[in-house]
């Protein structure tokens, strides 16, 4: 079993309107509903490849309750007293516009109940996927505990998180971590520059949040155009720095270019065979998904690498995070090789 | 007590982001949630002028139960199985952006039980509000309906509403209607244009719905412009010709220029000593509460008609909808005289 650890859940919300124009009235025509934050989309992933997964986490009030109970997969949330975050996403056919709402306040109380249900979940877990902004009251370095815990148990873990969260968990050892380029300077330097944007249609966009605890969940980040224009060699001297911090292993996603694995056994590269028009959000929530499948089964990066890549790309091709185009999968897979560095 | 009926209950969300950018991924500085729907307004302002209050109406599912909950007024909803609507209003300061979802689909047999608790509610009411738009499955003539049984009793009805509700409507006889210009003019064609706009800063935007049963209700309707522009004699035809069709006493509204009554007593118009500048949503829910008010304690129509440009001028002062500057309203209400025509 694999276990997802999704501290910060939402509930995404898609509004269908005709055209937003600010300033106006608009009538909303379609109202879709579905679990958010990155690490349920990861669950979602791991359910539909078939990978037994358990989601765990905290959810609060209306929106927690019904993020968790749209969710198909098995879950052991936590409950809160606040009320878990809504995202809301305008989409007007052409564009995308995202609605973040503040994560919920998290009591001392209720971070000790998740640690401990988290200790009995690690004992049966294969690995753990730890995704995601942290809400309010958790502390800065809960992430550094959760890596500490499945540590002591011998149970990987694959971490998917930036900004101070990230950067005080690398000492704990983390097995995988997950950066794009930007979080990947970010993360070097100590600071915090989650970036995040809504599904829109091409990746053109990117909206960067100046503060830490930037929305990292609901619609996770794709790091399209910065990514790619950022050299291989800088990305794998940041990659480097970071592992010398404490991570095992780092997977550094290029976006439309591919993935990078910088790790203790060696360096390589993979990317689709061409570039992928679609939904980027959620492509890195597969390959997270990719990567913990692949630990599950003790496979080699290269392996693991040309995965995380079939699979992301796969995911842009479905119409919402947390899925991918199973068809589309096979194809990438047998289409992606990775190159060692 | 003054019995309120809000058919189409919403549950108000205002975010405020600092710029709102189409295309753009915004965090939400604070969420805000209140409850919503024409006829909850005209509740929380009676409740706050002291006057005994019950809202009724339906709700359902997490938003409907949040929007009955933070009611202060007493309450008697009939719970139904879909989800009532939330209306979310995208403020950044300069410019408010409105998401109306769209209602709950209700049943036949909630209908019917709605029906019998209204019974019930009108024997011990001294007036009944009638406010909003009509949630789907509802029928077109469900104000006509509860005109019909309000009128069994005696007890007077104040109805709010517009397009088919409000034509259905009129032949049952409903005691005061309150149209603004183009609710007039489009009562008198027999169509449905009801006009809806978040809360902006100024009534300088206006957004007509093309369809009926647009959302009339979380964030009602204000009528700035266009009513000041419409020519008094042509409201006063309009508002005999509705008199006609079977109102007892036409409010119209005329925005920042005050309103007028039609009655069968006479014709009177009143309005605020200045232009009153502010948030004009919730106006209207206000001078429906001044009416139900000067309904229940037999007023004469020129006390009644200043006391509802007094209230709802006191109510543009206000920060939110079914909220009113108690200090203004008294001012405005040694102010305010009305005028015969």
């Amino acid at each position: 079993m694999i276990l997802t650890v999704t501290l910060n859940v939402a509930l995404d919300v898609t509004y269908q309107v005709d055209a937003l124009v600010p300033g106006a009235a608009h009538r909303v025509r379609t109202v879709v509903e579905r679990p958010g934050g990155k690490g349920l989309n990861v669950a979602r992933v791991l359910h539909a490849l078939g990978e037994p997964v358990i989601a765990t986490g905290l959810v609060g009030g209306a929106a927690g309750a019904k993020a968790r109970d749209l969710l198909e997969t098995r879950h052991a949330f936590v409950e809160i007293a606040d009320e878990s975050r809504r995202t809301v996403v305008v989409s007007d056919g052409s564009d995308a516009t995202g609605f973040w709402e503040p994560g919920p306040l998290v009591t001392a109380e209720e971070w000790a109940e998740f640690v401990a249900r988290y200790r009995g979940l690690v004992a049966v877990a294969r690995v753990v996927v730890l995704s995601g902004s942290l809400p309010r009251g958790v502390p800065a370095d809960a992430y550094a505990q959760l890596v500490t815990i499945a540590r002591e148990r011998e149970v990987p873990t694959v971490l998917d998180t930036s900004g101070e969260p990230l950067t005080l968990a690398l000492a704990a050892g983390p097995d995988v971590i997950k950066p794009n380029a930007e979080e990947l300077a970010e993360a070097m330097r100590g600071g915090a520059t989650p970036t995040d944007r809504p599904g829109a249609d091409g990746g053109a966009r990117t909206t960067a949040h100046p503060d830490p605890g930037a929305p990292t969940g609901g619609q996770p980040a794709y790091d399209g155009d910065r990514i790619a224009t950022a050299g291989l060699a800088h990305i794998v001297e940041c990659a480097e720095a970071l592992r010398t911090a404490g991570a095992r292993a780092v997977l550094a996603s290029r976006g439309p270019d591919g993935m990078l694995a910088v790790t203790a056994d060696g360096r390589w590269r993979a990317a689709p065979p061409a570039p992928v028009a679609g939904n980027p959000t959620g492509a890195g929530d597969s390959a997270v998904a990719a990567v913990a499948r692949g630990l599950a089964y003790q496979k080699e990066w290269p392996w693991i690498l040309a995965d995380a890549v079939a699979l992301s790309a796969s995911a842009v091709l479905a119409p919402e995070a947390g899925a991918f185009d199973s068809i589309a999968y096979r194809g990438f897979r047998r289409a992606v090789t990775s190159q060692e560095l």
